[in-house]
């Protein structure tokens, strides 16, 4: 069985756990963080990043999410989320790429850093000047989720996606950490909420990262 | 045909030109600095980053760079780059995201912001402290480039792939821009002056920057 080497709070863990679900893939969970990686996490990968993937009887190491995504994608036809012609493809990887680098740059990396590593690892206060700048930038692509929203039945177009999987995996962090505020966002929040209702789902939702609690809506499926 | 928005030190737009002539698909180069990006450029990418692709006859825009090399690695059968089994396929992508992100983020990016933007853009001198600690860090991606070149034909395998591809295009910027030590890393020397010679790599070492020129050594093929 597939070993996935994550941490609770790891938004490209959730992702590749989200898709793993959806196709029916079995997983154990191995607790990895980054911050503490031991010399053996380096070997398997030299970004020194979550989430790896280790198949002990296939012998098989995977890292890089969105390589992961690409593997499982192409080995496992349940629930195809890179689907379509080229150009719907390329729309999928654009968005998933778009949340995966400019949705976790501006929004879940500083609330990771200030909500999560500054508590456990850093000892300090977090900066509410930092807080308040990703919750603005949340607001821009929030709004650019609401335009997707309206024009398409999925984020990147007639079916469900990986686009769809990773901005979800990423708002899930960011909730958990308090950053996600919905106001003027209805169409990103039922999108949201039809999301978080799914069974691939409902694991992320009721696990917890050490001494951080989320907040008291985070888990529930009708807010 | 195919118009790229790019500027030439952008390392994500020279993999995809790079794939692009491995290809013999034919493109224009237009010009988009990202720091300077106008609101036709964000609609087109709201990423905010090039390259950007657009094909005004077929009315296609294609974004970030990975799902542009799968767009065309997809739609063109010459030179496939991404190939072999889905372990191979995993392999190649692993070591582009390596390159994209983490040869990036620790080399490109900083020599990038201290020798090109300070110097277009902020009007500041360079902060020596940063340069070197990038140099630092590039001799440790240059180590494992050795590893890599010393156990297989091509860096993810029996093939050259978009993995190399990915390294050359990060390595011919930080070169650029003065932030490459051979001294120590024969392997690597030997198997990016293999690449220079290549008929694709010819466009992107005739090419310069406004201002800044590289180092005497840049564009000869035999260093």
């Amino acid at each position: 069985m597939w070993r996935i080497y994550q941490f609770p709070l790891c938004p490209f863990s959730r992702k590749v756990r989200l898709l793993l679900s959806e196709k029916g893939v079995g997983y154990e969970l191995w607790r990895a963080d980054p911050w503490n990686a031991d010399d053996e996490f380096w070997a398997m990968n030299p970004a020194g990043r979550t989430p790896v993937l280790h198949d002990p009887d296939k012998k098989v190491s995977l890292s890089d999410s969105r390589a992961i995504c690409e593997y499982f994608e192409e080995t496992v036809d349940k629930a195809p989320m890179i689907n379509g012609t080229a150009a719907n493809r390329a729309e999928i990887r654009r968005l998933v790429a778009l949340f995966d680098e400019n949705f976790f740059g501006d929004v879940t990396m500083p609330l990771l850093h200030e909500r999560m590593k500054k508590r456990l690892i850093l000892r300090q206060p977090p900066d509410s000047r930092v807080l308040r700048e990703a919750m603005k930038l949340a607001h821009g692509h929030l709004d650019y989720i609401d335009w997707l929203v309206d024009t398409r039945p999925w984020l990147a177009g007639p079916q469900m996606s990986l686009a769809d999987l990773a901005l979800a995996a990423q708002i899930s962090v960011a909730d958990y950490l308090g950053g996600i505020d919905w106001d003027g966002h209805e169409q990103a929040r039922s999108w949201y909420a039809v999301f978080k209702s799914r069974p691939s789902f409902g694991p992320l939702l009721s696990e917890r990262m050490e001494v951080i609690q989320p907040p008291s809506h985070y888990a529930l499926l009708d807010d």
